[in-house]
């Protein structure tokens, strides 16, 4: 590498590393916090799937002898991690309000934080075995829901619901806890890999099941209930929201749909505002639904002109 | 760790582990068996599109001297991982029907689903050569119908249509073979990575391509012929399913589309049930369709209302 | 392994090796050629995160202090990758046309595109400073638009469109130094994480935003403004495309839509072809839009039928 | 790479594939057999280490409460790769004898190997606790022998001879099992790590240590009683040993040294033959011994002269 | 695996996890103490070989524009991994005695430890530059003592003492500052890989140098002075040591030889007790030496016997 | 991480950074040189080694089927790997000496360097075949030498010498090239893992043996000839070299010994300075011997004395 080249690098390092370049875009790292890290988070759904659903994730042979010692393991781990990941979440929030008071008062803070996050943790862990029970109403409505699934076992194999699913239902829990960020990193996980996007705010009900999945969308206030499904493609997303004196969004307002029991929403239908869909209703593919539909009614889309070929 | 922290993990274990909380969503492995590994076919369809398209896959340094021995080893490492994942695929769908006869009888089981999935890889890696063929005519469909596509080459190393298809054609051709589970595992993984979700158990015609590809869904008793073209978000679905005296979908009927020649389907179209559209049919984008269309027609949306602004 | 299961082996081996089976599907490596690779871009992407966003990206624990030698060393390693994966995609572009003068006469046109390559590496990296500019403006665009969004810091962690924006901004520095293939494997990358299909050579202004994201498509020619909002499933695409005598696509024709600032687009909506949406325009959810709008216009959905539950 | 090049390559390699190159130096593999494989009996050894010594090896923040989690898990795991790697050992052993009547034959031979392997996994399992309590007295010794060890967990964590001791003991017991190979790859890792070479034929008692232990041999015929203690650089070894009417050495044949208990050998001594050091005997530094050593007695270097400087 | 393996397998863990068994060798992990491990060790020298011979460790390409940029990301990566490998050591040592006031107690001892630990790695990197400067006598005296050695380069690159000695001297500040245990993990970890054993706690002087260098010991309480020299196998050990009225050694005396500056030992020989060898004295190979030896003598072994061949 | 420590490490690193602190210690890379590379070398000597030994090295399961096309596999990949590791030892010996000319010139410097590194390349390879055959003699030597060895294979599985043999051979005849650097490496490389020390440039003849081997030297000028047997801890070395008249030593001068057919030597003696030690002489332990020794002549030690124990 000749001088001009170096010294060009350098130039544009320093220009990367100017303070006015950085508003707002740079996370200053404090010395004793933990990161908040995808890796880690993914291990800890890792361990969430093979507790879970033991046999079917983690590549260890488990059986019904050996089962508890697996289980053992794992709690552990996860305990770890969730204890760590809470508290970069709990740090990243916290973001320098107590900067001015740098020194034994962070580090005070810092102590609380992490009890505070080793209690979340610990309640996040006991509400696993509910969650598992959840799950299976979920695996069991994706199974007698699609004529193509053979066993409950290629349903939590395969079925990108039910990854999504997991997801959401372990940061739906830590939502309940206050958990700041780590639980939207977690269904951002899930979004990237089935592109099932399910805000980890929002309320779903058990037997709930997604077919196929791609480019669904549930927002942050939806509130589902029991036994719906949906298509994929379906958006159940804001039609527009207030905003503030300054032109921003007024943030935590109700403007999602609600889904009540045993909806159906067919693929690529955009459902928009806060609006209710009444229980039993079923809304059929490619359509934009803006208004309450009344329970058990069924909405399609106008027939398509058929020009001459 | 305090005690009181240990002994909640230890309870949370125990109760992740009862039997009660486990009716089928255990996969209770048994000794000997191989399992399935979503690594393991990821290598093997690594290992594929390093012999279906030299040079283009795998990090080997090719040329017209060496292809033979690249090829050489990468035949015998694919054919030793799909025995072992073929036979995983048996055992998972065998279940524990032998549970009664444990011991000798199982193990006899054990050794004569080794031999049959060792002679479906060789069927299936018999079919190598045939199927590259038919994924060149993709190739070509793919090259041909996009202005943007600037070689074979680009359309080989970026297209997500042509990382689907390989996938998609090796999990038919073991769907053809009768191997459960693993051609299914094999599509989803292609799902993820490109939102093209295929299932295997389609029929899918020469010369088909996909553009763009993200929300595509083909269902499993499709019948697609040959040069069809489909755009991103097109659903090939069904529209309801018979269910038994119990409310369970029955298994196998056709429920899907068929779509003859030449057809070509716009964005985020949805074609559901067993109807034929017929060949050199063009579909218009986000149109729901549910009835038959004449070979040569055209079909678009009706036009959308433009309120004031 | 019996001698027959090896002999079948070989004989694939052999067919699958054999020239005629191969035609342009084949890509020979030339000794002193470095190869396109994916998984070193994917690094150079990690690295380009890691400076335009410090300490959201990249696992290192930056502070104001340590900033600059973290810039400094992450800048030199880009560097490297880019004159690699550049000179990577010059050799793939040039392909076998010097094939006749092999030798000494291939070795200066590598070393003439070696040098090119580290020239245009170093046209890329000076391009940052504004790139980040440009991408904050972005952020800005996302948090205000999105009342779910909580800080700008959970902007950039979590939402895949600032992952897919980075990747479409780099790709599109590099289109505009006409590096060929690279651009275009970058912005594939984040297609298959986020479900948001930008093409490299589209033409994108500042404060971009797509909320959710997948299933997005932008095309090759398509020029959009300031402050436009995209919604996931809109495809920005070509409606139809000349074709030469041999019917072949014309390569080049401007083919997709122009946005002009300030323009929404929501859920699911399909725009095609060379049209202009005007200024300020808003496109309502799940429509076929094919020709222009004028300024300010708000267009919806026809009405969707109800028939009896 | 031009074409001479490559011919040449491919040349050499046809020359080095050449039967007649390859006599006794090609271990031709054979489907089905498992490998003998140094990383994962690295990986068993690992396991033993931290379930003789939790704590100490293994990463797993082990305490009381989990203590068994850990061990159920590692128990399983150990007898699953003592599994393969005794059955590759048998495998090994058997080499091609059994070729006539390959096919089925050889598949209920493999299939016996693989039974016998299992059970003499179960055996050896069954010798761990026995084998911590020596391995107990064998830390004992290294720490009231070394006035500069600090704790016993220092000792454990540290010093050489314990890694070494542990290596040779597991592959004492395999021995005494009559596994082939296995034992010996297993002393060879200690042997690089640490330079002290212990056949696992060797008979050594409990609180045996060395110190330092670079360079000790310990031969496979060897007797070593209790409360022994060995100085880096010693030898016990073989002086001549008997060949056959072919010049061949005749295997088995006691030729290494007894040394009885409470023995000290100085750095660097040689001690050769069937020979027998007494209980308590002292062998000085640097010093070659073929004779018997009565017991008590005390052995020294000859003074060295001191030339003028 | 059948049921019997399996409650053997749970039996043997179940004896492994008995207390009975474990005393003595079981590390009980507390919450919050980080573990000593070797692997980051192991970072921690390839970090610091790295900053002392920049350009032959590290993988990066420094040149005289970069260098800074790297110096500084290792050394903020070699403070983190310094902090917590110290606490390590310290948390280690504490042990168990504060085990009756676990709780906050123990927090608040854990939290002084930390501080400690931190305050302990800054005095340890600031010595780096004298380190440095110590090594470079080493490299001279490695270089001008081979005649084979052809440049600083390969001396630096491939001696092993170098290695040794570099490992050695970090520990040995790391012992000044009473750091427990990690200066002899980290001197052991040069000792696996070179066969060269030096105590932490031994005090060598500037220029010195051992060539070959496997088998040679130098003993805790070893005083070495400027420019000695060793070849291989020598040992510089204790010839007895005073035991406590229980029979255990008395730790802490000094009990290894003084080394006067200019002293060469060549190979094999073992200098015990403490003892002086003179200033430039030279020992012979393969002697035992117990006693003083004066300035400038030069010690030879007495001359082998030469019986008939 | 507070402001004064910040500080302080970036003082450090910056006096680590001085010029001045660097002399001799820094390799400064140049752009566009490889780097010699240890991890590159060992992954070198893994495939010479699945190439000499097919089946006991290299995890692939090779039969007499399949071997020719891992053989041209691993024949290419080494071609590669030695062509940039012959060229880094070429750029590493060529150092600065073209440092004023830096530019086009040390740009045509490289290329040829590169060019003569792939004719080194070529002309190593070609030496394979009959590498093979000599250490084909070694395993014999260490079979028939030793009655504990129960086969051939576990002569090259386990044994050290072959290990450090075959880095030795194969450095050896890189030094028959003139290729700086590497040769050292790659010997120890087989130094750390065995103990053995064998210095490049020695003559080795065939059928040569060392058992056990741990601290064995063999010096650059030593010639060996053929059916010659070391044990462990033996030294070949100089005994004193002269010295320029700046006091360093002179370099390339024969000093080490001539060891002719047939002789043995047994453990931890020392052989010094050009002497020559007569075919079928045999050397016992612990003898330090550095006058001529005629062929055929044993020398044992003196006996040892017996004090009263």
């Amino acid at each position: 590498m000749n001088i001009s080249t170096q010294t060009m690098l350098t130039d544009v390092a320093a220009q990367l590393s100017h303070p006015d370049s950085l508003q707002g875009l740079f996370h200053e790292h404090r010395d004793g916090d933990p990161l908040p890290s995808q890796p880690e988070l993914a291990k800890a759904m890792d361990l969430c799937r093979s507790m879970l659903f033991p046999g079917f994730y983690g590549k260890s042979t488990v059986n019904t002898h050996n089962l508890i010692y697996h289980m053992g393991v794992a709690m552990e781990r996860l305990y770890c991690i969730m204890c760590e990941q809470i508290q970069a979440g709990l740090c990243f929030a916290a973001g320098w309000s107590e900067v001015e008071a740098y020194g034994q008062t962070y580090a005070s803070a810092q102590e609380q934080r992490k009890r505070k996050a080793a209690q979340l943790a610990r309640a996040f862990l006991q509400r696993l075995p509910a969650l598992r029970q959840t799950l299976a109403t979920d695996v069991e409505a994706a199974y007698f829901g699609d004529p193509a699934a053979e066993s409950f076992g290629e349903v939590i194999s395969c079925y990108p619901v039910i990854k999504a699913l997991t997801n959401y239902r372990v940061a739906h829990e830590l939502v309940m806890l206050d958990v700041p960020l780590i639980p939207r990193i977690i269904t951002e996980m899930a979004h990237s890999e089935t592109g099932i996007d399910i805000h980890p705010n929002a309320t779903i009900g058990d037997h709930f099941t997604i077919d196929h999945g791609t480019g669904v969308v549930i927002g942050a206030t939806c509130i589902i209930g029991s036994h719906v499904k949906l298509y994929q493609g379906v958006t159940l997303g804001a039609k527009s929201f207030p905003t503030d004196d300054s032109g921003n969004p007024i943030k935590g307002i109700p403007r999602h749909p609600i889904l009540e029991d045993c909806v159906i929403v067919y693929a690529n239908s955009t459902i928009l505002g806060r609006i209710t869909i009444g229980h039993d209703a079923v809304i059929g593919g490619n359509i934009w639904v803006t208004e309450d539909v009344a329970p058990g009614t069924r909405i399609i889309q106008h027939k398509a002109s058929h020009p001459r070929g």
